[in-house]
């Protein structure tokens, strides 16, 4: 089974900080980095940059900042759930905000799971690896086998 | 913040492995076990024998085995999706069967993950910990402050 984690992230740290929680997790092979919301589309949906992908080569899990360059992270997330091909697609919400507006706009979005960044490095680290665990090791994807 | 996680399972012998399971995560005093699907409608939606409840207080997390008695696992989903008050509530499928037509299913009915069951007792105890964690500790749920 292809199986590869889309971190959507413009933080250089939060992106060091996640691969090095991936590392202990031992899936940091499987990830792939885009900066900012449209590059995100662009990488799902094949086009931009991204037009040589497959694109029905999809990530096992999405995880998307909701603070975003150029496309936000809420419309990346309404992109998603309105294409057919995507819709099913395991996106989890990883922020740093604990807003009531941004918790409920995410789930009304359809969003799997919302997870608030933990500020202290250990506590951040520890609950990265476990996103990792949890969508690549135990969650049956869609088109799993 | 109210926690709780709503098991739905007919096999006392999984009831008795998670259990085991959401002991050794530190979990387990959240844990309210229903036994087949018509059971765990009454508890969501307050009626029948959970006529009592607040219907306002929902569990973080639903664990759904798909075979179930009286009414089906996939039905209990789609009942979870089409109500308004219930339609965010993170839902995981928890089941046997690796089969693509449920696994299909429950994503097309919106389910927030699909697990398949390890065989192995380890495996198993290790999975339900690792699903206790992430939805009670990692997972900031809709109403949650």
């Amino acid at each position: 089974m292809h199986k590869e984690i889309l971190l959507v992230e413009d933080n250089p740290d939060d992106v060091e900080l996640t691969r090095i929680a991936f590392n202990e997790a031992k899936v940091a092979n499987h990830l792939v980095v885009v900066r900012d919301g449209a590059e995100a589309l662009d990488y799902l949906f094949a086009r931009g940059a991204h037009a040589g992908r497959d694109p029905a080569v999809l990530p096992s899990i999405v995880l998307l900042d909701l603070n975003l360059p150029k496309v936000d992270g809420r419309e990346v997330l309404q992109a998603i759930r309105e294409n057919e091909r995507t819709r099913s697609l395991p996106v989890v919400v990883l922020t740093t905000s604990a807003e009531p507006f941004d918790v409920e706009a995410s789930y009304a979005l359809g969003v799997n799971s919302y997870i608030q960044k933990p500020v202290d490095f250990e506590r951040f680290v520890w609950a990265v690896k476990q996103v990792g665990l949890y969508w690549l090791v135990l969650n049956h994807p869609r088109d799993g086998a």
